[in-house]
């Protein structure tokens, strides 16, 4: 694994950080989270937190105390015991790109298939830079849904002896993901001593944490698999367009969702996660490998380092669509951020946004965990899921208009009901009172000193 | 003018710099460094340093003490008073690109014309961003190369009103671009209140400060006007292949050069210059853009601030030889560690090594001031000039046969004189002595603190 040993760059002054800090104590006290998930709501009230409908009024010394039971550092154990990982310190874990739904052969741009998925997890054993083998390392679309988490995971345990990430389209996948492990490690005793996955639970940016991302979450933590806590931020679009103001929520989020796992079994591994873009304020597309993103990373990373958590963020990002001259800037303009903010754990290489000419095509664009949808038309039953607010704040989000509410082929008429629930309130953006009360501070944040 | 106020990366640990600063001492104190021109040689020896030949064995206390008369900031004037130059500090100048022998124009690849060179210097005024029209822009080669400088120095003072950089081909063409900037600038006592050129002066790596550079050295060092004392080290071919090895090279280089500024006229205005890029170990091939480079520039700016002297290194370079995604990418490479050091003057924006294919292709790498000339085969006489080993050192070093000496068509017979006796040194290269007397530290070096 790679050591990192380079020192790290405080971009932030003492003055900003405390500025930072006072920004999300307010936020998460006066305007605070919301949980769409039952449990979490009687955990956060039996702790004595206000709770009002699905939002959570945190006492920010209480959510402190939660997060300093979490570890600092933590090790995940691989098939090959050579391939195991330590997450936190110097060290830093490199993991194959995550949630592409399509695939690029040559000049011929493609829906993924599970053959794709089968060789990029070959390729991923097969390159030593890689510690992980990725979690969907693309959409094996031709795949029955209710059981492709299956196949993924059985393709990363089988083709390759690296450690993998956990899927977290829902509870029922995640407790799969969990069972499969534990028979692979030789019992859930065993996974739980040491995890044997880890998983991306993104954040349903501004201030919502989803009923799928919430009921994956309960069973990974319950069983004591790292899960990366991701605010999924595209400032102006799920924030406020100033860095600043977008870290503060950006905090927010990450930290109420780790005091969330504290509270479902203190002592759990977690992760401060961040993907911190922006859009283009013209267009509304959002933008990969900006200056802000830049920024934004070396932020990220000074501010996990101020609550003691490893963190998540950063690679090789771009808005370009093909490796030119533009690729190649802006992947260097995060993949240095990366190294000198020291990030612990990075999933991504090279990670294009579409710009979104089409609907369907903006699912390229959205965060992990992302199961391809399309609304532009008649879909075949056996790609259509339900809209991805509940779990792709990235899409749904730079697209203002609510989605149609779309029945969902598979069984699981828990989940169908629940994402109804969520899709009714996917008009919630950024102008609604939670985003647009989130303080600028555009021209008074301090300047980081020399 | 750009104001840098973001923290200033530090990547060398205290013992790391501790290693350099034995290094240097060692180097300048038990190898010394030539200066090719009697001046110099008996300002030393009158101040009591040891002179052999042309070689200054230097007490490192001694450097210190004269290094510490330059001054930390200093002012340079424009035409328009609005583009006033402050280098140092927080500052970052920005400069046009200096030295390109060739011009590009769609997929036609040509020589530089004194119309490119004209629309180059329009260009350099327009842009906000620059705020220096540069030096030699292009290299006109349809101008007579005894007016050639004349030529150039007229269009910037004319076609721009921002500050511009002096002519350095030899002692006489600085003359008569201080002469030209006392006309414009009101008399040589204004300019040397507030001087208005700026000059790079390139040490021929290693250890060796040659005739034509030192002779426009004392010209512009006389009248006060700053220069950019700049070791052009490609480490595997100009120094050891480690970057410890070539910074302790390019401290002892810059040093000596600065230490001679102050015996010329004390107080005058020095910048500490650094191109630091390798080469390819298999082709030989200059290689910009680098990680060794990246890292490189970032310990340079530590070094010149541990000094106390302003410093002038980076910009965006590459290998590539279009704007492709390996362009991007190293152009990032260098560039945001320009910022990250601070770098208080920059002065090429895309730089691009040529690969070597042919010899006359390799002007095109070479570093400034360099005047085209081939050796492949016949040139004309208006555009051949003597080989670059006495004002270019990365092109003759590269390649490390020694050059045919080639008499030259211009009128100046002592400067033919005096490159002859540069080039009869020519074989000189990194198996030599002096250069493989660097120690290497390969292992030892301290890795930098966190």
């Amino acid at each position: 694994m790679f050591e990192n040993r380079m020192p790290r760059y405080d971009i932030l002054s003492e003055d900003a950080m405390a500025k930072l800090d006072a920004g999300w104590r307010r936020l998460i006290t006066e305007i605070g989270v919301e949980f769409m998930d039952q449990r979490a709501l009687d955990l956060f009230a039996k702790a004595g937190q206000k709770v009002e409908d699905n939002t959570v009024f945190l006492d920010p010394d209480f959510v402190l105390e939660q997060v300093a039971k979490a570890p600092a550092e933590f090790d995940i154990q691989a098939r090959n015991p050579a391939n195991n990982v330590h997450i936190g310190g110097n060290s830093m874990a490199f993991g194959a790109v995550y949630g592409p739904p399509f695939v690029r052969e040559g000049e011929v741009r493609r829906d993924g298939t599970f053959d794709d998925f089968k060789n990029f997890a070959r390729l991923a054993q097969s390159f030593a830079a890689l510690d992980s083998a990725g979690g969907v390392v693309c959409e094996p679309n031709d795949t029955p849904l209710d059981s492709r988490h299956l196949d993924m995971t059985y393709a990363l345990q089988t083709l390759t002896d690296k450690i993998y990430m956990g899927n977290v389209v829902s509870g029922v996948n995640a407790a799969d993901t969990i069972a499969m492990s534990s028979i692979l490690f030789g019992g859930r005793d065993n996974i739980e001593a040491t995890p044997a996955t880890i998983s991306l639970i993104n954040c349903n940016s501004p201030l919502r944490w989803d009923d799928r991302m919430l009921e994956a979450q309960f069973e990974y933590t319950s069983a004591a698999q790292p899960v990366v806590l991701t605010p999924f931020i595209l400032m102006g679009a799920m924030s406020p367009v100033t860095i600043p103001a977008a870290l503060v929520q950006q905090i927010t989020e990450a930290l109420s969702g780790i005091a969330l796992s504290q509270l479902i079994r203190p002592g759990a591994p977690v992760v401060f996660g961040s993907f911190l873009s922006n859009i283009d304020m013209q267009s509304g597309s959002p933008t990969f490998g900006t200056p802000e993103s830049g920024i934004g990373l070396l932020c990220t990373g000074q501010i996990a380092r101020h609550f003691g958590l490893p963190f998540r963020t950063g690679g090789g990002l771009t808005s370009s669509q093909v490796p030119d001259g533009q690729a190649g800037y802006e992947a260097l303009m995060t993949m240095m951020p990366t190294f000198l903010a020291g990030a612990n754990w990075r999933s991504m290489t090279l990670r294009s946004a579409s710009t979104p000419t089409r609907r369907s095509d903006m699912v390229a664009t959205s965060s992990v965990p992302c199961t391809p949808w399309s609304a532009s038309g008649p879909a075949s039953t056996d790609r259509c899921c339900p809209p991805v607010r509940t779990t792709s704040a990235g899409t749904a989000t730079a697209a203002s208009t609510p989605q149609p509410v779309r029945a969902r082929s598979g069984s699981r008429s828990s989940r169908t009901t629940s994402n109804r629930r969520s899709i009714r309130r996917s008009t919630r953006s950024c102008a609604s009172t939670s985003c647009a009360d989130v303080p600028s501070w555009g021209t008074e944040f301090p300047e980081p000193s020399n």
